[in-house]
């Protein structure tokens, strides 16, 4: 991690738009966290997956999410002692996630205050927003994430 | 998976719940996701863990989504078709969870409807709370699930 780029409440501004590198969706990957942790059909074999209302494998939505967290940690809002979300609201997976597709995330911030109970912490609500290959929306939703003030010296 | 058990539109009500059964966190389980999902020095390490926010090694709020979901899939509650999952809204992590901590989801079913567009299908919404083996809350959500409807022989 580039800790120079690490950034405050101080430095961020409502509007500001980040990007992210890429995520390989794997048929493995699928299947993997699918085993772990959602062990549905539609997420674990690939004949029953046909059958489904899916009509193939697709990654579970918390697999998709998991998937976007990764973009987000890696990706170019750098929060200064890390990203802690406090909630997340109207997360949503308009389209599914397949074996071969390549995930993205665009983070836009919508809001921003100071704590009112913590004068060295704000919070900023942001919109993720996933995407795949062909651009199409995958995931979205909205954070609180807590951000650090710029310590004063 | 008992299909006798599996559940439609018409076998559920307002005010329905259902329990799960238990899951073992691990200190690799942990760090295995934060490697993977969300690589944080406080997912991923002991010793930056002590001198984080956290005070120790905790999972990601992802990864606690993820076990509830297991925790879900493989409970009480049994859908015709799986469960699909259509929006998350108030998903909050009020305290951590740490390695050594077992959790368990409680499901509750907070409103239900026939879909407005696809007569073979309806909507509920549920409040899906985990707790760990002190009976404190970890993780709530509201969500939006599809349900199928017993079809008319």
């Amino acid at each position: 991690m580039n800790h120079l780029a690490e950034r405050y409440l101080e430095d961020l501004h409502v509007g500001d738009r980040f990007e992210s590198g890429t995520f390989e969706v794997t048929e493995k990957g699928i299947v993997d966290f699918a085993h772990d942790f959602d062990p549905q059909p539609f997420h674990l074999d690939l004949d029953a997956a046909e059958q489904s209302v899916f009509q193939g494998l697709v990654a579970s939505g918390w697999h998709t999410a998991a998937m976007s967290m990764k973009l987000f940690v890696t990706g170019g809002l750098r929060l200064a002692g890390g990203s802690v979300g406090l909630s997340v609201d109207e997360l949503q997976w308009p389209r599914p996630v397949r074996p071969g597709d390549t995930l993205r995330l665009q983070t836009e911030i919508v809001e921003m205050r100071p704590s009112r109970s913590k004068p060295d912490r704000g919070i900023i609500r942001i919109r993720n927003v996933t995407t795949n290959q062909k651009g199409e929306i995958v995931q979205t939703f909205l954070a609180s994430v807590l951000v650090r003030r710029r310590p004063t010296s």
